[in-house]
């Protein structure tokens, strides 16, 4: 880890670099043409950790951890996300609610790249995330482990809002402007839409993904508070 | 506008270009090169515009016109956002979910730059949106038009999904991380978080934003049904 002498006891800093010490992380104290060098001119703000590349799970594993460790796990599967701001919200929001699993296409995607890990502000640590050769094999096979399938598309007749989400749960994301491709929207269960009034004819894919998974999520919550 | 010689005739860019050719915009065809010097090495996909900068409302035009499309009209607050692709997602929802504003700080905030406007995705052409010098005098002003001021942080003990919008709405969001100044939760009527439960402690701010919208929206949409 190198960071900024200047910010070395920030308190800002301290508790993280204090964990980082305890798990055996060499800290070196460095100055900021040394951390533009390393970042090649990315927004470092301070400090940088070197780690090692993403490790994807497989999908079988991915769906079996996410049964063992729920009843109704949700699991968001992307569809062509290009942009590495949109997937590192999208993984962010995932596991910041506690959710279950993140399925992406290892063609015509981005992976998780350094940009995904940075914005996803250390979800990705935390998050299993399946890379998978064919998107609608994965839907299958989610389906085979009983999860229903929703896909998200502005051009869904059914609202979001109006959906009860009472079992496993796949959401489908669409990549920015193009949508769910057509045989990804073949195979599932139901499509939604969130309804619009403005003269902008759509959202940003991680904010749409975020209002699909707060609507899941707040229908889990308000179920826990009936049952009490 | 200039646009690639290759996709002068692009189906994609069929309607754009006939539209601005209708509004006596001049459409130039260029090779890539001048594309790219144009967007100073950005993402230009092909097509760039020149426009004038973006012209903001006041404060006082802005609560005046929300108050006249809406009974109860919805603005956002947004209290020191830095990045401008969360800016831009930000404002891209309000307009999309037809709802009436945003009031940005002139200090220690992003503006409506040229990146603010891409990522908004043209919601910018129909937004009103306010800069003013006292975020906490322009919360006054709101409460004063009859606004009910809610905060977002995440260590509100209130949960979003609990509470009822049925007001005129100013939601307050924060910065990245740092979340909302002490000052301006104390001018806030109520403050709001999102019920978390993973290991990651936020939410991107944008994200965070659009679920809390999505939030006000969904309850007036299900009023709307109630009344039928």
């Amino acid at each position: 880890m190198w960071v900024l002498s200047s910010l070395r006891y920030d308190p800002r800093f301290h508790q993280l670099l204090q964990d980082a010490k305890a798990n055996g992380t060499v800290i070196d104290e460095v100055p900021r043409p040394q951390l533009d060098r390393l970042s090649a001119g990315g927004n470092h703000q301070g400090i940088i950790a070197q780690i090692s590349p993403h490790e994807y799970v497989s999908l079988e594993d991915l769906i079996a951890k996410a049964k063992e460790s729920s009843d109704r796990p949700v699991i968001v599967v992307a569809d062509g996300i290009t942009d590495p701001h949109n997937l590192g919200a999208i993984a962010r929001t995932i596991e910041a609610l506690g959710l279950d699993g993140l399925i992406i296409p290892q063609r015509r995607a981005v992976g998780i790249t350094s940009t995904v890990i940075k914005v996803a502000s250390g979800a990705l640590e935390h998050l299993s995330v399946a890379r998978v050769v064919n998107l609608v094999k994965s839907l299958e096979a989610l389906k085979e482990a009983g999860f229903w399938i929703y896909g998200i598309d502005s051009n869904a007749s059914s609202d979001l809002h109006k959906a009860t989400f009472d079992t496993p749960v796949a959401l489908v994301v669409g990549a920015e402007g193009a949508g769910l491709g057509v045989l990804v929207q073949k195979n599932c269960d139901v499509m939604l839409s969130i309804p619009l009034a403005g003269k902008t004819p759509s959202l940003n894919a991680s904010v749409a993904t975020g209002m699909a998974l707060y609507e899941v999520a707040r229908q889990r919550w308000n179920a826990t508070l009936d049952l009490r």
